[in-house]
């Protein structure tokens, strides 16, 4: 297997003020590709170790990625240091020259010679540009591939993905590709999923699995290589078409598309609209919908009644039955959830009344306990769940189930 | 200055599966204390490159802290790894075994070998023990300090804070302590806060500042050290006085107590009721409120008004008003503040409505347009802002200046 290191520069990375999501980012995509990170190192700013973990590195690794350094700033050293490491002269390279003072135009800012040093590379890079925005460079270096990219996320993570990735993918594998996906689940633990992945037998042909736990979700990556991409995509297909047979309705979705959207996705396709009655969740299920763009197509609105007067007087949940049944019943949920769709005019009203904790909790009804209820033109439900966790916990657990079984109902 | 070193181990980590929250954790906390980390390395259980790393540490650094790898199974073999290296005997020590066998009795977990070998350490280690919870242990080699704490961040942190921290700051000073506080601020940027500190006499006679972005919050850490612990509370008293003058109302508070909690105990103590009519943050506001346990003592609920025909029929803003004027209006902000006060009987009506994009937006009424308003017994406000920022950057920067005008209005 090809072993390789990364190594991330940046004094905002090594007092903490920040923390490391490239190099994270990296070894994940790394990791899922069936490629090894041996070491991660964490460097400050100009750095005197810089050259000597370089030095390391070149000694023992198939590949290092190197993030950080790469500014117009004096304490930007990375090419510097990287250069005198391979014993390879800095060149000025007047294709990145003319694309750095072209982007300095268009932003209206003037040139300053400082500026040229973004153009220094070592002899025999290649830069990586993805097209308008900041470019890395990679070099062969004996057998030992280096890829330098910017410190800024965003821009490490389009670089990484165009050209990093598919690089040391096609290298390891002799001319090979790559194909992944994520799966989004809710309701499986990760002992219950790994059990399902080591039952299926399609999962025995080298299939490179993660498992992400993802509050409230777990995450699973799928990465399959080959030689052929239209045959990696079907295998792909196949491999996630079996899986959600075994599994079933626990299977949210795929890679980046959250249960908001996904539920927002069907609301739209069936011209439904939603109204929301929240009580322990105080306005997150809301919160969770309104950040999908163009949510006001299918969610008019809600009501957080916090307090057994607004249950009450908003919602026209019955005194008797909050009195007799308490604000944490089934009935009262039901309730909650009919006045909704009444009060907001809408196709479907779905409720949530718990107890979050961390008080509040009683005998026969103990902190975690959390009913949710649907009411819907075709009939009404109630869900009854014991949740742990923290208070925060249990709030986000509320949400995601109310939202879940919201999708399935929308299925 | 003291340097040092920062070795975490866990497959998890290497794999990018979870973010090195413990790497970061300690970088931070040193950071905060005057003391530099130099090289952060994270490695896979088992990592044949792990005597190696810490041989370098050794002579280069004065101190090293190591997490995971202390646990019962076969690849935790930081222990035995680093006695290796250090050229040490493992001993079994009895404290250590007689308070393992009493957790797993507790826990009533049947004894097993394997449990044994969580009591071995290098000799010459110093059991670092917080009593109830997991242990590390501390040794001094040569003039080198190391530190052996669990991977479990929980665990970790504790024990650094108990033991590796007021250690390191001990000899690091010569017998002093330390004294810390966290400012957390809102509406002055990063910039503008360091210009402040720099202007003050206070701050130029030794005190460590750092700056933490915590979006839409900056905050800020004051570390000061010397031979007095009563004397160090009694300067930071004053720093934290001065620099509050400075700044005025953007600073909210101190060190965990959030925007929410802040606001949740002046309602409190103040005996005033809440109401909210959330329209483009979907129910944010809320979520944040009842995050705070105890917050039904104050928070009465309220409406998510996405649907203009919500703000009208639930929260009474007049059809002509919402016509003429526009639903994301000064006037329509100030109806349903004093709307949602009506009709949850509270004290005070909140209400926010605004464009949170991406589309959405008009020539005079951009992406980021949002309206603030507050109605209260003695008067009703009305905030205007331009907001920059994705979907979710907006939905959250409302509901900070919304929690915070209150914060200022219950001053």
């Amino acid at each position: 297997m090809m072993q390789g290191e990364i190594i991330t520069t940046g004094t905002e990375l090594i007092t903490g003020r920040v923390s490391d999501s490239n190099a994270r980012y990296a070894a994940r995509r790394l990791h899922e590709a069936g490629l090894a990170v041996q070491r991660i190192t964490i460097l400050g700013d100009q750095s005197p170790l810089f050259q000597e973990i370089l030095a390391e590195g070149l000694a023992r690794s198939q590949f290092i990625i190197i993030t950080g350094g790469l500014g117009p700033t004096e304490d930007d050293i990375t090419v510097a240091a990287a250069a005198h490491a391979l014993n390879r002269r800095l060149l000025l390279d007047d294709v990145l020259l003319t694309r750095i003072r072209r982007c300095l135009a268009q932003r209206r800012i003037p040139w300053e010679e400082r500026y040229a040093r973004l153009a220094l590379v070592p002899e025999g890079a290649q830069i990586l540009d993805p097209g308008g925005r900041a470019c890395g460079f990679a070099l062969n270096h004996d057998s030992v591939r280096l890829f330098f990219l910017p410190g800024v996320p965003d821009e490490m993570q389009l670089l990484f993905d165009a050209f990093v990735l598919p690089a040391l993918v096609e290298s390891a594998g002799g001319g090979e590709c790559l194909a992944h996906r994520t799966l989004r689940l809710f309701g499986i633990s990760e002992i219950q999923l790994q059990e399902v992945v080591c039952r299926l037998p399609e999962f025995q042909q080298g299939v490179a699995v993660g498992y992400y736990p993802c509050f409230p979700e777990n995450h699973l990556s799928l990465t399959l290589r080959g030689p052929d991409q239209a045959a990696l995509k079907a295998g792909l297909d196949r491999l996630t078409a079996s899986l959600a047979r075994e599994v079933g309705e626990v299977l949210l979705g795929y890679d980046d598309a959250t249960l908001e959207e996904l539920v927002g996705r069907r609301l739209r396709e069936r011209r439904l609209s939603l109204a929301l009655a929240e009580s322990c969740t105080g306005g997150l299920i809301g919160h969770r919908l309104t950040n999908v763009p163009g949510a006001s197509d299918y969610f008019g609105g809600g009501v957080v009644s916090y307090s057994n007067a607004a249950k009450h007087d908003l919602l026209r949940v019955p005194a008797e039955v909050m009195a007799q049944r308490g604000a944490v019943s089934p009935e009262t949920a039901l309730h909650m959830a009919r006045g909704v769709r009444a009060l907001f005019h809408a196709d479907l009203g779905l409720a949530v009344t718990g107890i979050a904790g961390p008080g509040g909790g009683a005998p026969d009804k103990p902190v975690g306990t959390v009913y949710i209820s649907l009411a819907a033109p075709e009939g009404e439900d109630v869900w009854h769940y014991y949740f742990q966790g923290s208070r925060e916990e249990i709030k986000a657990l509320t949400a995601e189930t109310a939202l879940d079984r919201l999708r399935r109902k929308l299925k």
